[in-house]
């Protein structure tokens, strides 16, 4: 495929700067194009269509995961669209950082028309990533729902969130992002330094996505659980400590998510199509990619850059 | 009302062991026994009613988990029935390892014919502790549950999951317990030591009741959890650590509850009726108290003392 547009996130950045020993990193896994040509045996796809592509591009096939379309946590661990391992010929993938990607059918997805192949690109990592939890704790029409963290995870989950219909309400830092929150769609923002704000929240919130990015104590956010409620925390890879009664009191569950199996990817695309969800980016030429890098690095993005590779040849 | 029966548990043993200050401990709360008295105003209960008390005596009856019936999640801490700080004269709770207990009639639960009162006693703390998760969890017909720790709260555990129809097995660090575990019901037993057992069990059940009872790595069990499934982390107060990739890989779900509502409570006391579940206990008269809780100290009882109340006068 020819890729046209590649989102900018946090796990590139931390591959360029920790990088793969010998190998050389080439991020990119959110991402969107055109098909160039299709193997013989494709029938779902043919040149000219457009298509998008995730963070994982093979698994096993067979495991119960992979039967439960969760291709994501397939146990003998999917194929990652960069820094992996290509099960065929156990080279490293490399992303999409690129002009052109070749990738197995099966994980590519048609581009619905109508979504803008740009702004629609982050939906593959970013977009996925919180949607399945969404769906998972059955958040719709009703349900009360609290996102902590407004950066690109955060910024998709209120839009989605409050296209399925959820009351959805911002926890951020400070007050400072609450005309933004209004123009995402949220109902209400939630600074997390105002103990009286927090405090009067308690037990509030049906679902809690978590996607602050960096390490942080759960606690305050645990308080914020309704009763049989979960906090899902997305945004920080690494080891959680809890105390057992922060759960205990509330009957409060603690769970994460990333990326998405195939049919929740394929809904999720399908859903963002019909109500007109995509991300908020900035759009830039792929020679910028640095440029990028750095400005994520001090989260002075609102909220995805995205690449725009037609500077490619 | 008179105390006939009361159970005896690790918190009582901690209880003792520790002590608290310039009053005396006092310990029991999970009892059974008869109405001795009734102030005017009560109408649910008469002299003669059989009853049964368990670890919470009083709420404020007005926040939200009052008004829903989790008065053990009261925003304003419940009364323990020892150890705690009566709601009206503000002097300490003084338990059940007595003769007589004096208790707000809505915390007391009318103890079904066809219950026997002495091994209906630990319904009240470990009973309660088990049955509400199982509840909230939506364990019924099919549902794959696995019982970590086979002591108080893990048999019963085992006969409430049984009972609610749930395929059960329960995780012992050894199978040595197989033969009491299927007699309680269950349906297998994996020794948690076996490593090849675990690993065939990897996400294979929609609940763990994880009754361990001392500090441990929940990291094992968590393992077994289904995609969406949670471990409810019971056994152990104080933190818990996991890895987020531990809850990621299958959307697994982290939780603990502790005590029960007054409703779950009363549906528990008939639903254990209806299908003749009790706990498996062993009865001492009451001046044995000190070898009952040596020997729980060192795990020797299968699977909860109870004392015998007869031999105070």
């Amino acid at each position: 495929m020819r890729v046209d547009y590649c989102g900018v996130c946090h796990t590139d950045l931390h591959a360029v700067r920790t990088g793969n020993g010998e190998v050389p990193v080439v991020p990119g896994h959110e991402f969107t194009g055109v098909v160039t040509d299709v193997g013989r045996a494709v029938t779902r796809f043919a040149a000219g269509d457009g298509v998008a592509v995730g963070n994982i591009v093979d698994s096993c096939d067979v495991c119960a995961m992979c039967r439960a379309g969760q291709e994501n946590f397939c146990h003998e661990f999917p194929t990652l669209t960069y820094g992996g391992t290509d099960r065929h010929d156990g080279t490293t993938t490399l992303g999409a950082y690129s002009r052109e990607y070749v990738v197995r059918d099966r994980f590519a997805y048609p581009l619905p028309a109508g979504l803008d192949p740009a702004s629609a690109a982050p939906l593959l990592c970013a977009g996925i990533t919180v949607w399945e939890p969404l769906r998972a704790l059955g958040v719709g029409g009703g349900t009360r729902v609290a996102v902590a963290g407004l950066g690109g995870l955060g910024h998709l989950a209120v839009k989605l969130a409050v296209a399925l219909g959820a009351e959805t309400t911002v926890i951020s830092r400070s007050a400072d992002k609450a005309d933004d929150a209004r123009r995402l769609g949220a109902h209400d923002l939630i600074a997390s330094t105002d103990r009286r704000g927090m405090t009067a929240a308690r037990d509030r919130f049906d679902v809690v996505i978590d996607t602050v990015a960096v390490p942080h104590d759960v606690a305050p956010y645990l308080g914020l659980v309704a009763l049989d409620g979960t906090l899902s925390h997305l945004g920080h890879l690494g080891s959680v400590t809890v105390q057992a009664t922060d759960l205990l009191i509330g009957r409060k569950k603690l769970s994460s998510a990333g990326s998405g199996g195939r049919p929740a990817t394929a809904a999720m695309l399908e859903f963002c199509a019909e109500h007109d969800v995509t991300a908020d980016i900035e759009l830039v030429p792929s020679t910028r990619v640095r440029e990028a890098l750095d400005r994520l690095a001090r989260n002075d993005v609102r909220y995805r850059f995205v690449l725009d590779m037609a500077d490619l040849t």
